[in-house]
């Protein structure tokens, strides 16, 4: 595939993140106004209600409320539906650019908000090089769980802690106890960590009791986020025996504003890797379930100019795929939701330069690191500004996710 | 506090599970209608819309939906006041009684539903009982993790598994690996297990990054229900490590339908046992937080005429409350909502004949035990009903829950 060119002109620049190849959908605000669902094209936002409003889309009420879940749950014959409308109204050409015209906003006056509902959220363990990374530093075995190779091990979080890409987040207090003490403390965190991983959304659910197969889940797959799992390293370590995380992973996990669709990402589907022992039968498919998309994460500390690159890595690195982990999380009868988030987890190359987590990027701080700053770092300090950037790259064209970032406020005072 | 005499003559008996004192919050339908709210009376349902309509409550439109989270989500002071407002309605002598007897509907004839809609459910582990068994059955050794009497131990499940009592349930199936397998395989679980269980209902929720004291957790919690945290223990077994439960907790979660107040409940409160050791101060509260509830299991096979008691404890032999584990929970920052669930985790006492899971009652399929019918049990079997019950004795009158009912059938067949 190659550039679908927009008379949205800024939309046809190759490094753009918003050609009209992608299309992602959004939330967004002007000033007081009441957030809405909007499309990114370019530098600019097309207004969907508006454009709705004007007889320009012909998709009923899906986008009278705040959040993309109504067309979501519309499945897949919807979304495919509306993109080509999408696509024939912004190409070069269009029969209803003049009318269109005054429905667009510039993406520099809009404020962005959360794109969905999120129903529930499961955060999984996909990545090979982060779990031997993480068995390596705390328990001492580069070892994979005897179960790593055969389940997409996952554990559900909280939906009420994921918030928008700009949202700060305090660091949070907790239970923690250092290898030496008697007893254990509480206080703020003294290893925040970001985890770098994708989202996947579920558009469409299914019934309690109702397994899916692997390529059935896939189908249910609206799209897919930049995702920041925040943790608390030392929160978790003490918690999370023997039943996994929980208040460590509590205190919030970001995503990226803009939903880029699984039909726009469809030309970078990549295979998960040759497998070290054979899946069970039920997590067989037949689609490539990964996708090509360059990752980085960026650390920028209060007063710095610019942000440090910390880390590049691609998420054709994991080992299971959002499909697989979907069908899994599904197949004892687990009934599935439209806005379902679902996280890849932390994605690591095999090099220090393409580890995820800070935790592995200073080996639990074994290892500090140095910014472009001079300042050296093992987890995060307040004021630290984190973002995560995503981009799958086609030819003369870029589907980019927009950045995840967040800036990291003290912990509270506690009792509050 | 002593029986509050009703006109609904019914609710008169000692024994009846729901006298005035009671008044639990259920969602019920007659028919084709569709479900609504109302309020448990002796054998009698009076149904919130209807007296809403006839202007008894004065309640504005909290029962236009079919479940509890608006009335919830008023706040405590509206709880009240319409706890007041009915009791004074339905008490001997109301004035409204001619008024408000058209509106009551008898239990028999109805169908109950979920009497709320769940935001996100939390299991707990908060049974010291049942952490030693678990130990010593599936670790060797009867210890209690390094952090169970510092933290009220937790992690998330599924809120889209929550069902209500009189719903079947297929045996989940799911990945397991024989202790002496090279491989796992997939299928219907073998160990199909029940988890005796309260369920506190959060009313109230809390923004994220907003802290709570236990004592502001108590105000927020609305009620409570009976909860089957149904388990498949080789599942579970196989999948646990290092995350966690999922799967094996995943196909289904009961609860009784009937809401019983934490108001209601308040002549029960009792306390929580004198602390190995010391908790950390921000589990600090100036409140019983356990509630002084006797608690029944009974299996019934398929075909079988009665069901067989197989265990009785009470909740007060739990170790952290309700509102230690709520405030627990949201103490780093993490968002609480008004439907939140959590399970108190699996309530057992110290001998067998208290323990409130099958995994402990057999140890693990080790000692099968009989039922009334000379059947002998470790695990579940297809056909099999489970019923959890639950009562607390005043003087002359009882607060119960109703039934928490379920039974079993086949796995699905997969792929489906």
């Amino acid at each position: 595939m190659t550039l679908i060119k927009s008379w949205v002109t800024s939309a046809n620049d190759a490094d753009h993140p918003f050609p009209l190849n992608n299309l992602p959908y959004g939330v967004f605000s002007i000033g007081d106004d009441e957030p809405r669902c909007g499309v990114a094209i370019g530098d600019m936002i097309l207004d969907m209600p508006a454009a709705q409003d004007a007889g320009l889309l012909g998709f009923g009420d899906a986008f009278d409320v705040p959040y993309w879940n109504d067309l979501m749950d519309m499945g897949p014959v919807a979304w495919t539906t509306l993109r080509a409308r999408l696509t024939d109204l912004l190409a070069e050409g269009s029969k209803d650019q003049t009318t269109a015209t005054p429905f667009l906003v510039p993406q520099s006056v809009a404020t962005l908000h959360m794109p969905l509902a999120v129903s529930e959220y499961t955060d999984f363990y996909a990545g090979m090089q982060h779990a031997k990374n993480m068995g390596a530093i705390l328990r001492g075995s580069p070892d994979l769980p005897a179960n790593w190779l055969h389940i997409p091990v996952g554990y559900n979080g909280r939906a009420s802690s994921v918030v928008v890409s700009g949202t700060d987040i305090h660091r949070p207090n907790g239970q923690m106890k250092a290898p030496d003490a008697d007893m254990p403390s509480f206080g703020p965190t003294k290893r925040l960590d970001i985890e770098l991983e994708l989202g996947a959304i579920v558009g469409t659910g299914c019934d309690m009791g109702t397994p899916i197969t692997v390529d059935q889940a896939d189908e249910m797959i609206f799209g897919y986020v930049l995702l920041n799992d925040w943790s608390a390293r030392d929160i978790q370590g003490w918690e999370y025996q023997p039943l996994g995380p929980f208040q460590g992973k509590a205190f919030g996990t970001t995503i990226s504003p803009w939903i880029v669709t699984a039909e726009a990402l469809s030309p970078f589907r990549a295979p998960t890797p040759v497998r070290e022992k054979q899946l069970l039968p039920y997590l067989n498919s037949t689609k490539d379930g990964l996708y090509d998309i360059e990752l980085e994460v960026l650390m920028q500390p209060a007063g710095a100019e610019t942000a440090t690159s910390l880390s590049k890595t691609n998420y054709n690195r994991m080992y299971y795929s959002a499909s697989e982990q979907l069908c899994h999380h599904a197949v004892g009868g687990c009934g599935m939701s439209s806005g379902d988030l679902l996280g890849s987890g932390t994605i690591s190359g095999p090099t220090p330069d393409e580890y995820g987590s800070l935790m592995e990027k200073s080996w639990a701080g074994r290892e500090p690191f140095k910014l472009d700053t001079g300042e050296t770092r093992s987890f995060i300090e307040d004021g630290d500004t984190l973002t995560l950037r995503g981009a799958a790259r086609g030819d003369g064209y870029t589907i980019a996710f927009g950045d995840c970032t967040t800036t990291i406020l003290p912990a509270h005072k506690f009792p509050v």
